[in-house]
């Protein structure tokens, strides 16, 4: 069983991380943290306990963190997950407090309890993440890896099709705060990042068979995705954006989910043209050895992964 | 009969194609002009006269262009087209003069002489090009097309296994003078760039039979295109490198050769990671309309472009 | 008799930079050149026409130079010298054609003609001067130097009140043009660089002794001048206004009317807070070597230079 | 008596800033926070101790911060503070221990603790201050004042002269962490920012009489600093150096001592030229009101100063 810590945005899509994140049999959620991204912080640390208490799990704390990136005030996302942040499910307001300490402070504390134990799922902007790791900067011994949805990486088309950062070919959770992306990349700690290419899939798609599923079954959490696909088509976008974050989940579970290659990879962190881009060095001579090297994700089997969220969502 | 001015840095792949475009019934060849890039201008304008006094064709004026990038300094190549810049066949000295104009003076001139009916075949970094724009901007409106080895737009694996800039994803000619690029890109003149997507596609390739041919033709540009093969092989590249400038002439003679898309792209000029890229925005959605659209090649007939290849060679 | 090539975007200074240059017994002035600057360049070749037909110097040639700088657009100056950019003069018509060079090719031509003879003053963006060395870098070595209005170097209060570019520290030709400025800062040719510190002193204005002069006179220019300064004072600005440029003039005429520094200066050409300023390394220790050595206007005699520009205007 | 954090990176004048701060009647020192900057956060941390245990003053708690800018690597500092980073004065080893928080929560905790009453003196990089200000924005509320030992703003030739960061006209604090500073300059707290103009003034020096005072003292800070002095003459460097950060400690105890202005000043965060520049904007026109309004030491009464800083090293 592996301990993790959710660090996210929600957004309907973290909503349905956290979902898979609190059920799954191997995982133990140690927290949930939550940042400016999709939503102001002050939504998504909303949006995170009103999930847990749906799926009654308010054992698992979750913590506030950072309202803003590190060094750049928020942009603003264009897309839209809804009036609350979770496709206008409108979940009852949370009764479960927050964690007394931030989401910095509750990090970098589960991490030193855990050392060498805690993987850490990233479904947002680096913000707290990075946070934690200039404050602590011990804590990139401890931690084993991150699973992050991160970066587009020019592996396919989607790569480009989906671009959801404001700059033409960058990816909206790095976009938001590119130095702590760059931060983390540059850690030393092994990252795994599942980018556009892979979790933005076309062959991400709920049958009909599916929805009838989720139309049976008595899970809130079951109803809540279904409304969150109703929602996101009826605006004219693919059912795969309501379960994107879903994926850095899946790949903790099971990592034969998605095939990776290890690489070079930049963040660009200058304004303008490419600001936010993750750039990945695939040539054969002359390679900057000195860019980071990390496990990005290439090839994710979107059929295996849609039945283990299925799975998960209706047990 | 299509007049062009065709606009290089020989280099190898550049004197193939001179020799294509000297050669084609379908194409006027009314300059060659020549820029620093793969080689200084010394060595580029005294390779363009080699080839053209090899194919007897003194007739066309050589003109000599810019020594450096309109507001850098020359990178330099980490690639090698040999000490002679034409793959070790050293071509006699020649004999023909330069233009008594430089490259920037005889391409206005000859533009406005034949207002819209002079191509630019471009296969170097655009600095001349673009210094004439600059120095007579009502040139852009004379010119009805450029055909360019330019940049890179990740449409294939080739986009970023071969990338030849001295950053991860930029092209050279693009990279050495990126500022040039950006004004050519911006002129408003109808741009078709072919890049590393299509010109340096692995199936662009000689068979045992194609090598066979040119050893057996007396043409003294078979043999020269047959040492440029057999110098790069020896080297460990592939022969595609002999012959990528000859995409852009063979798109002049016949543009069913490579299919193209349109598309908005623009050219990184900020020093770093990504200078020199040429980043295309293919966003479903919130794509940037303010940056210029150009024609990109996306897929080239590889067999059919070698084919016309060898017969201009040959014949 | 110092030959001089004047390159400058009149203006009402520019204009009178004209006629000190003009009128000067000690310089010949070989060329006026224009460029976009305070005015769109189809404006400042007028005003100089209509400049040298008032002084009936239609022997001088005009040439038209660029219409905006090298690779940007033309920002917008929010200073005005009125609607015909010569503070409501409104001078006749010119009737005296343009040079049939533009002014890269006049000014090339000039100085090719006259090697190590010609010294261009400069008072105004840099674009054309750039350009010429561009396109013939061989010019740099026959040009003895080039005195300008340029830059503004921290000297005295006036370098920081009186900026004027359209960021906190720049001045308007260097941050309108400053890739051209920074090509010839490192040009290597001799730069005397008089800056808003020697430039824009408030000890440079007229008494009412000196306007009295002006009125009394019976020539056209001192009724120019008369009128500029009427109509900047009741814009609320300073009556130097109208003869910064002139302090350039003054300098080739006469050295020591201002005293200079040798110094290191970077030109920034990055956008932003500091684009264009003329960075002066005066650093006791670890000063950057690698900065180009340019003379820098630090203490004018203002007191002589008025007189020696009413001298001119009233003979 | 003022409540007051001092964060700084001694480093032998904030060593000497820790001695005024110390024994000043006038001031509260509630704690001594270090961070990287002359010397790696090891040596100041272990610095600061060393000077509080020889003022016997163990009971001021000492947090260590951090030990990097905040999203950029160290820079080498190539000014020297001796060996020791204390002028070659090798006090003995501290033997208090450091508080069990670190800087960042420390400086946290007394703020919270005592709002607007706690006024932060900052002597070296801002990095602990800007990632308090990150990580807990509620205490930009509850800061009194910053007065900071920061920036050059180019108010006299010292301005100029004296500047200690890597590029031409950046001061040594802000150009480390320019990010940090940037984002404390922002903040919205009072900003009181001592730069090379007032805090280098060569005024800033010891007379025989003040030496003689010094060796006759049987107070070990009085041999520290004549040793500092010693030191730093052998260097070929003057005596203001020993000092600098006091003038900082000097202006919380009595604010008459600078004057200051009130002005919009910019933080240059991009590489190159002028990286970490202070960019003030003092135009009569046009004046960009968006950059943060701050106050700035214009003019120091180094007598006073001096006699205040001897008082109480003597005392
Ligand atoms: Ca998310
Ligand atoms: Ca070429
Ligand atoms: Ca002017
Ligand atoms: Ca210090």
């Amino acid at each position: 069983m592996k301990k993790i810590i959710l660090d996210c945005d929600p957004g309907m899509d973290d909503s349905m991380a956290i979902v898979m994140a609190a059920k799954s049999p191997d995982l133990q959620l140690m927290a949930v943290t939550t940042v400016n991204g999709n939503y102001p912080v002050d939504v998504t640390c909303v949006n995170a306990r009103k999930t847990l208490e749906l799926l009654e799990r308010t054992d698992i704390p979750v913590a506030r963190g950072l309202a803003k990136p590190i060094i750049r005030d928020c942009p603003k996302d264009p897309f839209t997950h809804g009036t609350d942040g979770q496709a206008e499910n409108h979940l009852p307001a949370p009764a479960m407090p927050l964690s007394e300490l931030d989401a910095v402070d509750l990090m970098i504390k589960i991490i030193k309890e855990n050392p060498n134990e805690v993987y850490i799922i990233s479904t947002a902007p680096m913000s707290n993440i990075a946070l934690a790791m200039i404050k602590a900067p011990e804590i990139k011994e401890m931690i084993p890896a991150i699973y992050a949805i991160s970066g587009s990486f020019g592996l396919n088309k989607y790569a480009f099709l989906n671009a959801t950062g404001d700059t033409p070919q960058s990816e909206w959770n790095v976009y938001v705060d590119p130095e702590a992306a760059d931060l983390v990349y540059n850690s030393g700690v092994k990252l795994v990042a599942l980018g556009l290419d892979v979790a933005t899939h076309f062959d991400v798609d709920f049958s009909d068979d599916d929805l009838k599923k989720m139309e049976e079954s008595d899970k809130k959490e079951a109803k809540f995705l279904l409304n969150a696909i109703h929602f996101i088509r009826n605006r004219g976008f693919d059912a795969y954006c309501t379960v994107i974050d879903c994926m850095a989940v899946a790949y903790a579970i099971d990592p034969t989910l998605v095939e990776t290659m290890e690489a070079h990879v930049g963040v660009e962190t200058k304004d303008g043209l490419t600001l936010g881009m993750t750039v990945i060095d695939r040539r054969h001579h002359f390679v900057w050895e000195h860019l980071p090297l990390i496990q990005v994700g290439c090839k994710a089997d979107c059929g295996r992964f849609l039945k283990l969220l299925l799975e998960l969502v209706l047990k």
